[in-house]
C-alpha cells in the first residue's frame, strides 16, 4: 500500500541548476527554486544542483542549509558541467557581466539579478551575449521580481485592457529607511566602484522596471535630481567617503505622452519597504503600495460618480495572476512569492522554447534611464532623451 | 572543491513525520515542514516520511507534489511504524479523536489541526489520552496557527509586558464571504455530523484562542445568537438541509474582567479572511486585520494625546517574533509562514523535552466556549459559564 | 447702486425660535441656526429670538457670543410668547419631558435632543404629546443628528434601491475614550438619576437609530451585557459611587432577519468618536467610521470578483445628500454640519405641513431597545424582545 | 428678566469688512466672517458692511443670501468708504493687483485670495504697495487657507520644535480630477490671458506655499515639467484652445538641503481634493493627506523601532491649533474651518497691529517658485535658482 514517491514529478525533465551567491537574494531564490514546482504545474523540475560562492566552509553551510545538493568556490568549473542548464546569479552587480556572458557562452540558460550591470556599457555586452545565445536556444532574464507581485501582473492586465484609458500619470516612489540614521557604518552598497549608484540603481531600477511593465510604455526621457545628506560615514577606525547618492527624484515622459515622477530614498524614516506606484488615465486609475502587497486600489471612471471610488482589491482571488496556485481569498502571500512566480514563468517559458521576460534588453533599457538621471542631475537637471 | 551537502542539517537529529491528509490543510503544512529547518536553526530536521490519504492514486500524487517520501492509505499501519515519531493530522475534525489518540497510545507526538474535535467529549477524551502520553514523554498541541502570526505574537508581548494596562474591551470577529451565494452548492462543512458545527467551529475557534493568547485571559462566559440564513443548498439533483450555523455572535467575559464581543460568519459580502481583533486597556490599545496581517496597530495611552494615536507597525523588524529568520524590514510575509513558525515552535520544545503550545487542553478550553455559545444560543442567549 | 439686503431672504417667512440650554449641544445648534438659511433653500429663515438657560449672566453671555437676539432664565415664559414657533431642547434628558410636553401643549413646534428622555415612560408620554400636538399641526422631532451625516443618508439610499439585497449582518459601534483614565472626575453623566443610563443611552442610542435608519428595519430583539469598570470616582474631597453602565455591548435581531452586534464604550482607549457601522447584505456590504466621516466604504457584491472590492467614496459629489448646498467635491464637512443638515430637513418639513423624521414615536422605539439591554442585562444576559 | 444681548461681542470694536466677488471663495469666506466672532475670542467683531459684484441684481441675492448688509457694483466706490476698513478680494487672479493696490492707498486692510497675481512684475508691484502701507499701520495678508488646516499648523509645530530633526525629503502633491473628461467644455481657469497658468497656479500654489509653511524652509531652485493633456476643449458651437498647463510636476531644493517633489494635476482620476504632504527628517517623518484633514501621520524616529510606526493623530484635541475653540474629540472639522482659522489670525494681528501671515511678500515668493517652474519647463527642464 505504500508507494515510494518519485521525487520529480512523475518523470517530468530535471533542470540542473547552479547558483552564485547566497546572501538575501540567494536565500529568496533557493525558497523559490524548492518550492516552485510544489505549487505550478512547471514543466520541468528544477534539480537544485550547487550553491557556488567565495568562502568554502560558509558556502558549503549555506548549501546545505538552502538545500543544495553540493557547494563550490569555483563558479567557471560549475559552468562548465554537463549537469548544469541554468546560472542563476544572485551577487552584487559588479560581477554580473562576467558570471553571465561566461555562462551563455558556455551554453547554460542565465537568471541575473538585477540591476543588470553597474554601467550601460556592461549591460550592453551581456545583451549582445544573450542575443548570440538566444540563437542556439540559450536563454537570459534579469530579475525584476516586483513583476511578479500578483497586484502588480495584474494591474497591467487592467492597463492592457484599457481599463485605464489614455494614461496620463505615473507617480512611482520606493522608499526604505535603513540609512537614516547618519552614524550607521560604511557598506560596499555606498562605494561606486561596488555598486554602480546608491538608490537610483539598488530601489530605482525596481520603480523603473515595474512603471514600465505595468503600463506597457517605455520611458523616453527624464530630468534627475540626486542628492548624498550624508557624505561620510563610520568605516574601521575612521570614516569613508560615501561615493554613491542618497536618493534620487526625477521626471519622465513616457512614449505614451504620460508624464512621471519618480523618487528612490533609503532615507524616507519610518518606511520600510514601501514601493508605491499610482497610475491615473482617462478611464481608471491604480494605486499600490508594496507594504500591504496583496492589496491593488482601481478606480474605475466608468462608474456612476456617486457610487465611485477607490476600491481596494484584495489580490488573492483564484483568477488573479498565480493565485490559482496558492491559497484560498485572503490567506495572504508575502514577498518571496514573487520569486517563486518568477521561477514559474521561467521554467515555463523555457520548456516551451521561448525568450523568457524581462529580458537583459529589457535590463539594458532600465540601465540606460539610470544613466539619463545621472547625466541630468550632473547637468543641471537637464532633460535627457533616453 | 565541491563538498556534498548533508542534506540533514550537519547531523541534527531527524524527526520522522507522517501527515494524515492532503487537501488545503495538508498542503500548508506540506511547505511548513519543508521550509522550517531552512529558516529556523531547529534542533531536529523534520524527515517528510508518509503521507496517507483514503484513495492511493491521489494520495501518492499529492505526497510526489508535497515532497512526502511515500504515501499510503492505512494510516494505522504509519502510525505502528517505528521511523514515525510524530503524526500532523489535517482531516476534518470528525476523525481528530480517533487518530490522535491511537497515535499518542503508539507513542507518537501529535499535532492535530484544529478545533481539536467536533464536541467536548471527544476533545476531553484526547485530552486525557494527551496527558497520559505527556508522562511517557509523548507531546501533543493543536494547530491554532493564528498564534504564530508575528503581530498577534507580539501583541501578546505588548498585552505581558503591562502595556495596555488592565484589559477592559476585546472584541474580535472573523468574517469571510464565500457562502454568501445562496445558490452556492452544499458542502461536507454544512453538515453537523461532519463539520460539528458551521462558522462558530470553522472560525470562530480561531478567535476565541487567538484572544484569549494574546490577553492570557480566559473566557469566563458567553451569552450566544446563531443564525442559519440559506436553510437549503443545491446538492446533486436536488436540494440538502444545512445542519449548522451560518454565522454566531456572542457577547462574553474574561476571567480579568474584560467584556469581549465576537462575531463569527462566512456571509460578509466582500470580506474575504478579514480575522480581526481590537483590544482597549486601561494604558494602551491593539487593533488588527489579518488581511493586513503585517501590520499591528498599537495605542499608547503613555502618550502626550497632542502627538498620541494609533501607530501601523509594520511588523517586520528582526527583533519581532519569527521575523530574525526571514527578510529585511518591510519585505513582508504571507499565511503560510504561520505555519512553519508553528512548526519551529513545535520542534524546538520537542527537542527540550517540554510540552508544546497550544496543548490539547487549550484546544478543549476552546471547544468548551464554542459549546457554551451553542447551548446559550439554543436558550434564549441566557448567560452560560464556560 | 447699494442696496440694503432684506436679511431675511427675500420675504420668505420667518420662524421664531427659542432654544433651551447652552452648553455643547446648544453651541452646535446655534451654529446650524445661523447657517442654515445661508446654504439650503429652505422655504422659512429661523430668526434666533431667545436662549434660555439658569443663569442670567451666563446666558445673556451666551445669547450674545452664539447670536440669539435676547436671553431669558424662564423657558416657560418664553415658549408662551406668541413670536416664538418653535423650541429646541438642548438639556440634559432629565428635563426632556416637562419642557416638550409644556412646549407641544402651548402649540409651539419642538426639536428636542437624544435621547428623547431617560425613561420608556417619559418617552411615552412626550409620544402622546406630540400625537395630540400633531393633530393641530405641531410637530416634533429628535434630533439625532447621524441621520445627516451624508455618507449615512446615502447608505440609507443604497439600501433602499436594494444594493445591498436582503441584509444579513449589521455591526455597530460606538467607541470614544474620555473616561478610559479611573482617576478623571465625577460628573453628571455618570449619575443614574441625571443620565437616565452611562454610555448604553450617551451613545449606543446613536448607534441603534442610526443602523434602524440605515437598514430601515427594526431591532426586533436583543441580549444585552453591561459593565461598569470604575465604580467610584474622585469627587469632592472624596469619591462617589457611578451609577450608571460603563460600557453596554448586546446581540440583536432586526425584523428583516438580519442579526446585528453593538457596543458602545467610553473607555476604548484612543478612540475620540469612533461611530462605525458595517453592513452586509446578499448583494452588497457597506462601512463607516465617524472619524472619517466624509467617507463611505461600498463593496457592490455584482461585481466581477476580480475587480471587486470595497469602495471609497468621498462622499462629497453634488448628488450626494446634502452636497449640493456646500462645496466642490472632496472640499470636505465636518461634524457641525449634521445639525445644518437636521434642521434643513425640519425647516422644509414644517413649511410643507408635514412631519419631520426622526418623529418622538422613533425616539420612544430607541427607547424601548435601550431599556430592553438594560433588562437582559439584569436577567443574564437573556434575549428580550423589543 | 430677559436681556437684549448687544450683538457685537461686548462692546469689541468693530471691522468694517468689504468683500470683492460671491463665486466659490465669496461663499466661504462669508461663512467664516459670519462664524469667526462666535467661536474666538477675537478682539475686533467683524462687521458685514458690503458686498461688491458686476451684476446688481446677483450681487444683491448673494449679499442678502451671504449676510451682507448691502451690496455694490462699484469696489472703487466702497474702498473710499470710511466705514470700511477691510477689503478681502474674492476675485480671479487677474484682478488682484488693482484692487488690492487701491484698497492699500486708501488705507484699508487687505485679504486676497491666492495666488496673490497672475504674474511676478504684479506681484511685486503688491508687495511695494503692501510695505507702503504697512508703514502706515495698514496691513495685508495673502488666502494661503491651508497653512490653517488644523494638521499642518500642527505639523509646523513638530518641525518646529525639531521633533523631526534636520529636513532631508519633502513630496507634495495635489491631486483633482475634474478636467479628466475630455470633453468637459472650455472655462475661463484654462486661459492664460484670465487664469495666469493651469494646475501649476490654481493648486500647485497651495503646496508651495504649504510645504515652506511647515517646513519653515524657502524652496531655493525647481526643475520643471508641464503637460497640456487635453489641447482643445469645446466651447460654444466650436472648440477653442486651451493655454495653459493641466498638469505640473517638479523637483525642488530647499534652503536647508532637504530636496522635494512637487505635482499638481486636474486628471488624476478618482482623486478629488488630495492635497498630500510628506516630510522625513532624520528624527521623524509625517504624512498628510487633506481628503482625510483631521488626521496627522507622524512617525517618532526616537522610539524603539519595535514599537515604532506612523501614528494615526486625530488632530482634534483642545490643544492642537484652533480646536480649543470647537468642538470634543473626534467631533472633526471641515474644509470651511480653515477660512474661520483665517479670519482668527488675521482679526488678532490687525488688533494687535502686528503684520499678519502669509504676507505679500509670502505671496510673491511663491509667484517666483510658479514663474521658476515655468521657465524651467519651457527650457528643458533646467534647474532654476528660485
Amino acid at each position: 500500500m505504500t508507494q515510494q514517491a518519485s521525487g520529480n514529478g512523475g518523470g517530468r525533465k530535471e533542470l540542473g541548476v547552479a547558483m552564485v551567491g547566497h546572501a538575501f537574494m540567494g536565500a529568496v531564490h533557493s525558497q523559490a527554486w524548492r518550492s516552485v514546482a510544489r505549487f505550478f504545474d512547471v514543466p520541468v523540475t528544477p534539480k537544485m544542483a550547487v550553491l557556488t560562492g567565495r568562502d568554502a566552509d560558509r558556502t558549503a553551510q549555506a548549501a546545505d542549509r538552502m538545500g543544495w545538493e553540493s557547494a563550490s568556490t569555483d563558479w567557471r568549473a560549475v559552468i562548465a558541467r554537463d549537469d548544469i542548464d541554468l546560472v542563476d546569479i544572485c551577487t552584487p552587480g559588479d560581477t554580473h557581466a562576467e558570471i553571465a556572458i561566461a555562462a551563455l557562452e558556455a551554453g547554460k540558460h542565465v537568471l541575473c539579478e538585477k540591476p543588470l550591470a553597474n554601467t550601460v556599457d556592461e549591460a550592453q555586452r551581456m545583451v549582445e551575449a544573450a542575443e548570440r545565445a538566444r540563437e542556439r536556444g540559450v536563454y537570459s532574464m534579469v530579475a525584476f521580481n516586483y513583476r511578479r507581485v500578483p497586484a502588480l501582473a495584474f494591474a497591467r492586465k487592467l492597463v492592457a485592457e484599457g481599463r485605464l484609458g489614455e494614461l496620463r500619470h505615473v507617480r512611482a516612489v520606493y522608499l526604505q529607511d535603513w540609512l537614516a540614521d547618519a552614524d550607521s557604518p560604511m557598506t560596499w552598497r555606498l562605494r561606486k566602484e561596488q555598486a554602480g549608484s546608491g538608490a537610483l540603481g539598488d530601489i530605482g531600477a525596481h520603480i523603473i522596471d515595474a512603471t514600465q511593465f505595468v503600463t506597457g510604455q517605455r520611458i523616453s526621457g527624464v530630468s534627475g535630481l540626486t542628492e548624498t545628506f550624508v557624505r561620510q560615514r563610520p568605516s574601521g577606525e575612521g570614516t569613508e567617503d560615501v561615493t554613491v547618492d542618497d536618493c534620487a527624484i526625477f521626471t519622465a515622459r513616457f512614449d505614451s505622452g504620460a508624464v512621471g515622477s519618480f523618487e528612490a530614498t533609503r532615507y524616507a524614516l519610518g518606511r520600510k519597504n514601501a514601493m508605491r506606484m499610482e497610475i491615473n488615465g482617462s478611464r481608471g486609475s491604480l494605486s499600490f503600495d508594496f507594504e500591504s502587497m496583496n492589496e491593488l486600489w482601481f478606480h474605475d471612471g466608468d462608474e456612476d460618480p456617486e457610487t465611485g471610488g477607490f476600491r481596494r482589491i484584495v489580490v488573492t482571488e483564484p483568477t488573479h495572476p498565480y493565485l490559482g496556485a496558492w491559497w484560498p481569498p485572503g490567506h495572504v502571500l508575502g514577498y518571496e512569492h514573487t520569486f517563486t512566480h518568477e521561477l514559474a514563468d521561467l521554467l515555463t517559458a523555457l520548456a516551451a522554447g521561448t525568450a523568457p521576460e524581462p529580458s537583459f534588453a529589457d535590463g539594458l533599457r532600465v540601465q540606460r534611464v539610470l544613466s539619463a538621471v545621472e547625466h541630468s542631475a550632473e547637468n543641471g537637471s537637464k532633460y535627457i532623451q533616453v
